[in-house]
């Protein structure tokens, strides 16, 4: 293997930069040439591809966001789109791709594997941590801690007011930000995709706590089973019949997506950009480069997106506790 | 004058406790006894009243919210309201007042000034910075740094993406927070409630700068003429006939009231706390001691909440000049 | 089981006090009554020991220091200051001990537990992460990330002024915190007690270095067989005979121990309060409640203190690659 | 004028990029051609000379340092050095010039003006404060609230184990930072260059604080007249027999210069870039432009680096009364 490119693809995450970094620099460190292909499976279609060098990638290792940029691509989906694909990536004679994002990101590279064959590694990079064969992924450090200042800072005005807030934080179909951000907030309630949200049994914890308690706070995944935030902050209204509290609502948005990554996602984007490399050398392929137990693991893009990561059970009873 | 309160009306802003802490301090150190109400003017009427002691302040400069709690009240605004409060006042020998608030805070105090005649001063605690008689209200400098925060994690994104982020920032009637957070932040675009926003010119300078720029950041003050974030990108996507671009809201809402208070609000709070007592002991009454062109300066009620506070000039022609 | 007891002792480190939350309110939870001992085993002797309550932990998960006070105590290195300890947790008929600390605090935790038979479960709570038993320490993601950000700040001036920054992070006996916060922060070098650090080759590589970058980085953990960053730059300086740069030294000192701490601080610490409760319910007794694997593990006092944790070797290895 | 050009000079601030930004812009907006000067008055002297545009200046108002670098110039100094310099500017028909930093800049710039008659005008960028003419300087804002979130660090350590910190701050001849720093982080004392420091009376409010306060922190600025945070913390301790407290001292160094600069400062900094240009085609020459009372204002050189500038007499008082 002489020529790999990288790429991102997919919702951006802090710590691609990291890992951009480490591909381009690994690689290089093993004799290798390089490049970049921008805004993802889009900028391969295109050929927007450039070669790299160990000074494209300086100064972002602190940087949010990814300056490959990233894209949706519709025409990768079609066959005519993937074939455009590798007639660019042949042309530049690259023989193996690392790929960094999540979910779409590792379809889109299985089947292009299995169509092309080009050795191709990925990289775990959403802030969702709801990939299969990885403890965290990259961005999603970032993204809870992000989540936790603003907690902190609504808790404040919470507590002042005597206030119920609602705080819906990223999460569509996992509730690992939730989680992790509602521990860490001293939420009193987290409610989150992977569990039945029961707003019954909430209304009378609610007036439980409202005996010691004068404000609260309520961390929504946005993909829970009620509903979005505003919508289970309705529900409540209604069932609850005392109105002597506000009730607000406050949706975090786009911010959980941006900043400079945290030390943890630096590492690890970091670990996982000088491992898909070396795995690629190696004869990886069709897999990615996540870290379990402190170790580097392949794990084949089937498992990463079939197999469900639960989130740990003790994360669940700990809210329940804590919160009293 | 032998004994004071202190307390805290309206939203809550960050740098109100430090603005506690130098009343209470300031008091003692002069040799006054002082009191906290708690939750405004609704714990006046109430007679929640504690006194306060220089350790009861210990270890507050640095947190947000307030520890007096804030409430709004509508028994205050009835003539039987004011006068169970002055009773309570009465009771506890309070003969004179600090006011922590903004607009609807001094309305309160000047009427009950003007019925009752305790000598008030109030300090000026909103984040909005609509309060005439003082260059910076408390809570501002932590509000804007807030948003900027959030503007920076955004154009990340925006920039990782190609996409024209809509940011909506407090800003009811006042455009201090969208301005200054948007020249700040490198915004394309802010629009103010104190101008006139003509969607017209912003579709055709967005037409002209995609030619060199493939993102922008549009700052909106929730009271902007147009209406929200969300109606103004709705209007202007519909305008803008290409929508090869991602149009995106985000409103930043509660996170800026809350948060650790920056150096420049823990330094005015301070300053004002330490004058209004300062400022009540000398004979004042009836007026808000703020901080201009770095000296601490009474102003009266009337004045405060009656006249208009305008934008600085040069600030609306930096975000034009800016952005090319 | 009906009475437990919960101190800090040892440095301080950010999440003692989330530690101290969960112990109580588990404890709370579990039916217990649960007491502070304030300023460790000097508290316990002195018998300094508190009923708590669910609000005695209240709006404290997200503050720095630990509100149990620490200290070092050189009675209780003796027979008669332990005895007196005893005596004073017989008078509180306290049956079981969660002690939060490091190295220090296990080793009295230990010998306390052989004279006395307390069960004693351990939490840890150190930022330098040397405790075996446990992937990561209680405080330690903050301190790594309160590094991080000094670094990036001193890069934006090494960049500047082309400058050569030794920068001195905590870590007496580990390299934890220079390994992490070196990876991160994107440094050339990063000396550590655990490996020879050899000055000639990082002369020669630093010589090489200059050819493409014009200012470097280097993390020094203050334990390293070379001595202080002050010293190594000393050394460094006399070896390079070339002047032409500037070499400057930053000893990040006890930054490192305070700040709200981190998401991932906050969760560990919940979760090894929480554990170390249930673990003295159930019997557990002289070992530490930690997380190892994403999974509670209750490992003996004697080899936490005993046995080596070793750096993670990638670790190490993405330094050398990564600043090329 | 058709053709300016900008440089930084001196010790790098936050700030300085997004200052440099505005006049890039400002120029064009205004259809100047505007080069940049890279090193301050070493790369004019060498010619280090180059054409920017409007997108040479993209996404950095938000980073700290200078992307223009900066150098102290010892050639400068002399008769030929300035001559070079008047030589390189002449060959790319350099008409006019902005200066970006502080006493040092100012000086040279002066010197400069009066030999060859560039018309120049200056933008204070310091984090030292210490420039007659303008309320502040750019960078100041920044290197408070870093000095401020380290003390807030220290602060709870401190708490955590009954000790009396010393913290130092940078100000070699200003106690700005110092002063600001310790009102907003709640220091018992603050010690500046400005005033005599009476350690005796230090030593005597240290011993009565005591009765009340189990940890101190004091703020001590690096050119006090008693010596370093070092020095002080040994005479003190010296001086209080009592040995039961621990005294330690932290310095904070060059974090101080760095980081993301607040929206105070990117305000400042593109107000003065902007007025900057606007002033050298209006025919300014010689001077800086500052804001002072939200005004802009030109300065004669000469008024800013031999007048002073006094700190706040209230906020001197305010550290007095508000460490009761």
């Amino acid at each position: 293997m002489k020529k790999i490119a990288v790429f991102t693809s997919g919702g951006d995450s802090p710590g691609m930069n990291a890992c951009v970094r480490a591909v381009v620099r690994t690689a290089i460190y093993k004799g290798l040439e390089v490049y970049g292909i921008y805004r993802g499976y889009e900028g391969m279609i295109e050929g927007d591809i450039k070669r790299m060098y160990s000074h494209s990638v300086s100064n972002i290792v602190q940087r949010g966001g990814t300056i490959l940029k990233s894209a949706r691509s519709e025409e990768f989906r079609t066959k005519e789109g993937r074939q455009k694909a590798y007639e660019k990536l042949q042309k530049h004679g690259i023989e193996g791709l690392v790929a960094i994002g999540g979910d779409g990101t590792f379809t889109g590279a299985k089947l292009f594997f299995e169509e092309y064959g080009i050795p191709t590694v990925g990289c775990p990079g959403t802030i969702d941590n709801d990939i299969y064969g990885t403890d965290y992924t990259i961005g999603f450090d970032t993204a809870v801690n992000t989540a936790l200042e603003a907690i902190d800072k609504i808790r404040d005005t919470a507590a002042a007011h005597d206030r119920i807030f609602f705080i819906e934080v990223m999460g569509r179909d996992a509730g690992f930000i939730a989680v992790e951000s509602g521990i860490g907030g001293g939420a009193e309630f987290v409610m989150v995709p992977e569990t039945k949200t029961d707003l019954d049994s909430v209304v009378n914890a609610l007036k439980n706590l409202r005996k010691t308690k004068t404000s609260s706070v309520i961390v929504v995944a946005e993909g829970d089973d009620e509903g979005s935030a505003e919508t289970i902050m309705t529900k409540i209204k209604e069932k609850i019949a005392d109105s002597s509290k506000e009730f607000k609502v406050t949706t975090l948005g786009h911010i959980q997506r941006g900043g400079s990554p945290t030390a943890r996602d630096r590492v690890l984007a970091s670990r996982c950009g000088m491992a898909a490399v070396e795995g690629l050398i190696a004869g990886e392929q069709n897999c990615m480069a996540g870290v379990t137990n402190q170790e580097v693991v392949f794990t084949p893009f089937g498992d990463c997106i079939g197999r469900e990561k639960p989130i740990v059970r003790d994360h669940l009873r700990l809210i329940d506790i804590l919160s009293i």
